[in-house]
């Protein structure tokens, strides 16, 4: 999606450790007009698909799902809590994964009533990198028993392995932006096609 | 607002220790068609402010944030981080609030770059009690010297002291739904009246 490219090319910073930046627009402060356009682009990618619901991963992928859903014919959008609280009581669906960001392993947790057996859901997220957080919520989705019909991602890092590997196992999914490579030193980035 | 009453009274439970669960439909399980009808609703309370940029925290407020951003012209968002990540450099302005649901002290946590004096913003947030978070918020708009135009809560608890203590320092709080009392036995609950 060119426009997403280009706007990681002119607010998005690059840093030593592979690191991306795009919190100016993505992940902490939000351009919801942005998200509208990435929302319509999935719509357009997943048009075949049955979507009845859409699964997310608390933070940010929580603005870019509820944007996108507005795409989907409003269908619900479910975020995967990562802390537990007491006002997650019932049954759960848990799972544990390792963020390299966050440095810390943590749960992934869904209340068992807010994914139904034989439910067709689209699972969005920021990034892509490993695939660790994904594994999380696709581990929750089989114990649910709910079919994923795809996976929308905002940016994958193509350089990493998450991508191939889910791709590999038979997952549909459609990043809007694939790094190939990334230099911090001169700041400049390199994008494989997309659809 | 008489639609979110409703549907406090339909999906929401009510349950021992003042605790309203309503994650079927705003912050586990998010319903999007109504967090459009409550961005219209703060748009046309607050239609008189100047809001050049929505303020929220993580991760409750995101999705609500980001919908009501469309009815204040697409206007950026920014969430509050609650966590450290190696993604959070440079300059951040830092609070600290309790939050009682996960009984523990934690930070918040906003880039200073996201936020510049001057700037007039609305603060969002889905639930507001006895207002501890609400005050890491606006402890760090005061830091940051931006103008809290107004705040926007989805439910307020009208018999805990928050809603009263910010009014009294002089902040325009509409609350969507204000709760006057729960009865857990009865399943019953009474609102206050709203404008």
């Amino acid at each position: 999606m060119k426009l997403l490219e280009d706007r990681i090319r002119r607010d998005g910073t690059i840093k030593a450790g592979n690191v991306l930046k795009v919190d100016a627009f993505l992940n902490h402060q939000c351009d919801v007009a942005l998200f509208n356009q990435m929302g319509a682009e999935w719509a357009r990618l997943f048009a075949e698909r049955q979507i009845d619901k859409i699964v997310t991963i608390e933070a940010s992928g929580i603005g870019i799902a509820c944007i996108t859903a507005q795409h989907f014919g409003n269908v619900p959008v479910v975020f995967a809590k990562k802390t537990q609280s007491i006002n997650l009581d019932g049954d759960q669906y848990v799972s544990s994964i390792y963020s390299f960001t966050k440095q810390r392993e943590y749960p992934v947790i869904v209340a068992k009533r807010f994914l139904s057996p034989g439910e067709h859901v689209l699972l969005i997220d920021d990034f892509l990198a490993n695939g660790n957080a994904l594994h999380g919520l696709i581990d929750i989705c089989q114990h649910a028993q709910v079919t994923i019909e795809g996976i929308g991602i905002a940016i994958e890092k193509g350089f990493q392995e998450g991508g191939q590997k889910l791709r590999a196992e038979g997952y549909d999914i459609k990043s809007l932006a694939i790094v190939k490579s990334m230099d911090p030193e001169q700041g400049s980035i390199e994008f494989e096609p997309c659809e």
